[in-house]
């Protein structure tokens, strides 16, 4: 394994500047006048895979944007990897905060800036660059590995289900690997094995034909934006719990071993507020805050839109109110019945008969989990406290990966996320960055994990 | 006074001619690139009440749009009456509903549709043809008569207050006449004798510094849409009473007599449910339909924005959200003590530690009453009664007519409003129409509210 490392250090540079050519590409995937970008980006990919020695590379059509797919599978009795990664980006914008053109990457106190340094074009890239050092060196890797990078996890992944119920043959593997997390803090390196799930609706009010005089019918009539702020209201109580009858009931309790580990691991109440400017950090009464951000259901109003919001007075009792609303699931919630109760909830007991109130919702995905005793992570562990010098941590992520409910479902196989870059990288925001000594050490970190996941099963 | 009647009977193309010119002018006041249509609608009425021989004729300069003014002061001992109305009309949009252009005014049915028909040039114009009547076949008028026509009506008559107090001297009259509102039903001759006053405001909330993603904070962090929701929640109670702290203090009681009144108007839930499309007829718990309409005060919310309301999921917590408000007050409320009490209670008591709330807010113009048993009302219900051939009836309005205020708070006189136009006239909306008919019978109430108001006092 040293000599790999050893090339690897030697050949810092040159990964350097093939990921420079990669974050080139502004493969942003929800503007149309990008879709040549997309193209340009997955054959560049593909390209690659096929130059440094991968199998089967071929760019799959999806009702969307493409899927690279690739594999090396010449090694007997070793495990088969399935590496997931996606090559596109979000949109850039606001320009003008960029300190630096968002796809000119560029080098500043040891940081690549660049959209898509860190999500996810740097971190995909490092398995491609530690899948390199073994077959030029080795010829060989000491797993077998598949390699699927998506381009569509920046919109939701809409055609990624349908892609793998279809292609579940092909894509069969005992463990997935990833990196498209940050480490749970900086400095430390972080094992990610579960994550929330998502349920999405519109409530939608109307109350009257049209907007009405506030003058002539203030006293006789109701008005849509009151009823949508009494249901929105209504829909979590002082205890900062979901009022959605049975919202609760299958939620997976957390385990003590896990619970000790989340009291492990250092939260700074200060250090957050500090970082996203709030004043008090609040959540579900009766759990510490990272059981609520990574272990419990959460509902948020995403957006709200109704009436007369122009400059001035508009003197009316507006018709029409609608609200965007997600809802974050934890394991055992079931999506559909989450979203079926929240539609009676809101239509049958919190509407009121002044009013035509309609949920429009949906069902996204499962919240997924690999129970942290599970065996893989001993491997991982040892792949990361070698690279790292120091004892990784345990997290979950609040947040959703759609792709890993439908992996996890359709494979029921583990699945391990390493985080190789910084929690406070920019992801999704202006100057998005990924340091750049943490990129040369994920290449290592993935080395590593792929090195010692050999003898695992 | 038979002889005026007959000359009005005889005229009433002219009439209906020279309404149409005026109606050919775009003078929407809101719209800067209808300044010239403003100025040359300002120059025609100036141009017609010399015409007809008024006096002191003059287009005088407000911070804005100007203001007509022109006198008749000839009489000894008979009452100076003030007429105001408004010769700036609403925006036509959205223009293809309309079945006909709305400056090209037309006759379909017996109704003249014309944007600015019924409100108010149709009915100012009712006053001018009469004040026309008596000059031309006495020259004399029963009364004395100043006439004020502003032209910022419906954008709020902002500069028209500092205007009348200007002016407080040479604006002086006994009592102040108007027609700048409907008929209580159709063929239901109408004085009205009071308006609603008026508050408005935002509350702006902010939980962060940004929005935040609702996966890595789900759970820590408040919402700003939850937070305004929870605080318009909280504005008013299952009672549909308004909750902000002496919100109804100073409300003055409707008297016995009033009641009456009140009960005495036919007033049909069902056709008020067809009529804008509602399910129910709701309002405070306690009074009547047409008390919390004329003489409860109200509070709305105008409009509400937060958010990403776009197609798809944002699975964001906003960080900002902002919602604008809007408050109907009856006599003895002083607008600005409940802006106060409003701005206290929303930013002390229902803001959540958690939240930065603001209450922007002001006070618009108190509400105006004239006593209904006013002696003012005999010789004008004479004027309705032999006019329309019926007895009038009473009726508040639960508009606000700022500037009523303003009169009544300078010169401490009554105010009569007579309605020409029928209810369901389309004013602000797409078709405004007048019926022709009672165009020609407005001006015929007009010289009849001169005539007999020659003694009154």
């Amino acid at each position: 394994m040293e000599h790999i490392i050893n090339y690897l250090r030697t050949h810092r540079q040159q990964h350097l500047d093939e990921l420079f050519d990669l974050l080139l590409i502004p493969s942003v995937s929800t503007l149309p006048e990008h879709a040549d970008d997309i193209r340009r980006c997955a054959e560049f990919v593909a390209q690659h895979l096929s130059n440094i020695g991968l199998k089967q590379v071929e760019i799959m059509p999806t009702g969307g944007h493409p899927v690279i797919y690739a594999e090396w599978l010449e090694q007997k009795n070793v495990p088969t990897l399935l590496i997931y990664g996606h090559y596109d980006v979000q949109p850039p914008e606001p320009l003008d905060l960029w300190l630096s053109p968002p796809f000119e990457p560029t080098i500043r106190d040891g940081e690549i800036y660049a959209r898509g340094a860190s999500d996810d074009k740097g971190q995909f890239w490092a398995y491609i660059k530690a899948i390199e050092a073994f077959l030029k060196n080795d010829s060989v890797l000491p797993v077998n590995v598949k390699l699927l990078i998506e381009g569509e996890e920046e919109i939701g992944s809409g055609h990624l289900h349908q892609f793998v119920l279809d292609h579940a043959e092909q894509l069969k593997a005992d463990a997935i690997l990833l990196s498209d997390n940050s480490q749970y803090q900086r400095g430390t390196p972080t094992i990610c094995y579960g994550t929330r799930g998502l349920v999405h609706g519109e409530i939608h009010v109307q109350t009257a034909a049209r907007d009405l005089h506030s003058g002539s019918f203030g006293g006789l009539a109701d008005n849509a934006i009151q009823v949508l702020a009494d249901i929105i209201s209504a829909l979590k109580n002082e205890r900062e719990q979901v009022t959605i009858p049975g919202f609760y009931d299958e939620v997976a309790m957390v385990s003590d071993a896990e619970r000790a580990n989340f009291e492990s691991l250092p939260f700074d109440d200060n250090e957050l507020k500090q970082e996203i400017g709030i004043r008090d950090v609040i959540g579900e009464e009766g759990y510490p805050p990272l059981v609520r951000r990574w272990a419990r259901p959460t509902l948020e109003i995403n957006g709200i839109v109704g009436g007369f919001t122009g400059e001035g007075t508009k003197t009316i009792i507006p018709a029409k109110a609608m609200a965007k609303v997600t809802m974050r699931l934890v394991p055992n919630q079931d999506p559909q019945k989450i979203a079926d109760a929240a539609k009676a909830y809101i239509e049958q007991t919190l509407a009121p008969s002044s009013a035509r109130v309609a949920f429009i919702g949906g069902a996204d995905c499962r919240a997924y989990l690999t129970p942290m005793n599970h065996p893989i992570f001993e491997p991982v562990t040892r792949a990361l406290r070698a690279t790292y010098g120091k004892e990784p941590v345990f997290a979950r992520t609040g947040g959703t990966i759609g792709v890993l409910s439908t992996f996890s479902n359709t494979m029921g196989v583990p699945i391990v996320m390493i985080g190789l870059c910084n929690p406070d990288d920019n992801a999704h925001a202006p100057n998005e960055h990924f340091t750049e000594e943490l990129y040369y050490l994920g290449i290592e970190a993935a080395a590593r994990a792929l090195y010692e996941l050999r003898e695992w099963k």
